[in-house]
């Protein structure tokens, strides 16, 4: 049900091929998954969201891959984003979630959904100490 | 700005000091955010949501309490709750998140928020291995 | 803070003066809250949103005013529109509103939050006996 | 297309089973709806919810069960919750919501996000009349 | 999976069906989609809200029909709504927009979700140049 | 009350600095607003960001550059980002939208908001006509 069609591997442009060799290669796996077949009807898109994508989530950093999955999680569930909740949780199994560790993620986002939701009708103001860049 | 009033400590109902104690003591310091002393306008959701919250975060988990903060924040800057970006900000500071991990931080939840918009725009169908509960 | 000017009721253009009087007269009171006050910027828009917002909350109809501000309440809270949620409160109030009927409104739309956002994470199939149109 | 997999009443441990048979009971009806059974993989989340659940929802209180599931309702269309529109539109017919309220319903809650929208493109002040808790 | 069913043109009230002809009429195609099949449920609302789209998006105005097409879809993907995007997309493709310009539209709605969700992260507070209504 | 303190250009690592002055160059002004001076704070996200929104927004492509502000903007607007929208705007402003033009942003945004909610609180199937990528 996509605004596009997908571009299977095979009618990929050279440009958007050499981006979807570099998503295989890295994730040690021929498979691609839709969001990059969509995104290969425009290579620069492509290539710029891939680039990206791969630095941040895929390059060894101060969080380790699990935590910035499980963030990701939090994001694509409170923007009720259908594909990214289930790319993001599978990814997230991929990466050692286990089923304990998937209930308490669900415990802090839905609490956290809930006090937002009373702050915000609350309107409650920032506390003094909590300001920093004033 | 708040909607109600907020009750001082030494205004609560016996009901709501006891919670208020409770926050007090769990968390080894007299402060007590503006949150806590607008659910002290109703004693019962005061002590259910103070409840949860502490049953949530300040318990020992599968997720490092840093980790739960971070989570919290992600939810909390996709809901646009300046209150409580502020104050989870400063509890994940409290917790030990350094520049350099808050920085990271920046990094997922912005490039969630891109690619969530990009797989919306495209209304990218599941890819049938990411489906479970079928 | 807003993106445009207040246009003061002396100030207002005939055809802005005509939607403020009616606005001053269907309320009973002389003062304009600031939301009419920015619209008035553009008169088509302000007689064209007020005749909306007049058809549909200040006319007699199947719920009871209160309800349909608490339903706006609701709505208001939930996108974060921090105006709205002000001036919708202090209108509930106006209208009735108990402080225990407010602390109910808190507890239903926090829960509400809480559970779409563990039903979004959890990606729910929706049951066959819920759907009608089909 | 769940995240997980539902939990049948067979399945089900026995301390889920437990939640299981009150939620029948309260309700007086043998049918279970999906999100229970997929809470049901989290025995404690799902005694948790469903107890928040029963106590705000099926419990007598100032604002009548109608009132509550429109509120609900309000919330669940603003956040997108497909799941969850189905289920408490079923559930307000259920409770006796009638097509001319459904269709109040509609009014109020598109004209407040369309309002909500305004307000915030124009980035209105809070008016001072509206400010309770300073 | 609508909440209500869907009106077949024949099965409409003489009020719905003449909004249902006016669309025929201004779209000059004989297609009438599914989102005005529901809310010919409420000839009424069906009415209102027609006129306004009409008023809106199909009368020659300052903003050309594509441009009132891209803003809408903006709008409808930041909202997450599933239908509103497969529909403005198909119409701004009826109205010319051509992939190049759809993959532009593209990276502006993703890199304002992007910066958006960065600024509300910060919680930067706004220059006084960028003040007008104080 | 940002999360962190701005970086005057005066106290920017030599990293950061080059990217101020691209920002100044490339708009022909010594102005610098906020968010650059927050993103300050991690060099290599302000580079990051920077080099995107110059390349997405300050450069000739096929949409012009109130298109695009406008565009920026209803995605702001929706996300109830106020810092974006005031900035937005402003440019937007500097970019030549008129008042008439602003306010038929305003109507095609607010009529979006309210059609989109409509449909979700209906949950209107996709027409077959407007799937295209399957």
């Amino acid at each position: 049900m996509a605004t596009v069609k997908l571009i299977g591997y095979e009618n990929a442009s050279p440009e958007a091929r050499e981006v979807l060799d570099d998503i295989r290669k890295t994730r040690g796996s021929d498979f691609i998954n839709a969001f990059w077949l969509a995104l290969a009807n425009d290579p620069p898109l492509l290539k710029q969201v891939w680039g990206e994508a791969k630095s941040v989530m895929a390059t060894a950093s101060l969080l380790d891959p699990l935590t910035k999955e499980m963030i990701y999680i939090a994001v694509s569930v409170t923007n009720g984003c259908s594909y990214c909740i289930h790319s993001h949780t599978a990814a997230a199994r991929a990466k050692g979630m286990t089923p304990d560790q998937y209930a308490e993620l669900l415990k802090v986002v839905s609490l956290a959904a809930k006090t937002n939701q009373l702050v915000t009708a609350l309107q409650i103001p920032v506390d003094d100490v909590f300001k920093v860049g004033e």
